[in-house]
């Protein structure tokens, strides 16, 4: 499990240098499909992964808000520090057979551990894959979404 | 790891149902991003997750060509045949700790079972993501992608 996370940080990371050639306006655009513009994806990205982390841990759910993280740089830097906070825990829920129950601030449902870290995992790839069609629509080429041909610290 | 299968297979169906509602035009129409048309990439990802479960398993890939299922009953009935195919050999290479190395028909290179089985599932979540771009510029709702919510065998 611990693969699929090191893979989407460095696909992040990817994007975040992506970003960079981009201006402001196309940065925050409202494009058709997905969360809307460029920066609010990978924003909604990085919030989605804390917040499901941080209730796995039992921990209470921190709000942030776009408007406060709403350049290359600012976001880059909350990705960090999140990723910071969390990523000694996930190799400790890295078991797919981890049924645990867990309750959610923001739902009345309760899920597993398990269901939760694959729900993070799907739901990255799967904003990536609408970031690569806006790419496309910009006449950029996305950066490689391939997990093959990847260095990760744990394979 | 077969729960991201299971989740691929069921969130493709789910694709292969919100595709009847489209005219064969809009299923063949070469789109901006991604591998082409809608109904290319679902051949795509067939294609692609079949040759490597295949080659896991050593054996000779199988080339099938588009025009042979270039509509949504053809191309359901290859996913269905293909998947049964596959489905009993996927838990078997289920462990992400596995490390064997598998040789490839189409590439020198020699790649990990656990490295190919996170190749597949995050390309078919990533190709499935740029659908869903696609679905809201024809202004349809797309498939849900959520992984939580869902109901499958092995969970």
């Amino acid at each position: 499990m611990i693969k699929f996370f090191e893979y989407n940080w460095q696909v992040r990371d990817e994007w975040f240098k992506w970003c960079n050639q981009l201006t402001t306006e196309d940065l925050l655009k409202d494009r058709i499909g997905g969360v809307g513009s460029i920066l609010y994806t990978l924003f909604h990205i990085i919030d989605v992964e804390y917040s499901w982390l941080r209730a796995i841990e039992g921990k209470d759910d921190v709000v942030v808000q776009f408007d406060d993280y709403n350049s290359v740089e600012k976001l880059k830097s909350l990705s960090d520090k999140f990723r910071n906070d969390i990523v000694e825990s996930i190799p400790t829920n890295s078991d797919e057979n981890n049924n645990k129950l867990v309750s959610i601030p923001w739902d009345e449902d309760t899920y597993t551990k398990s269901e939760i870290l694959h729900h993070i995992i799907a739901h990255e790839i799967h904003h990536i894959g609408q970031l690569s069609v806006w790419a496309r629509e910009l006449e950029l080429s996305p950066v490689s979404a391939s997990f093959i041909g990847r260095d990760f610290k744990s394979v």
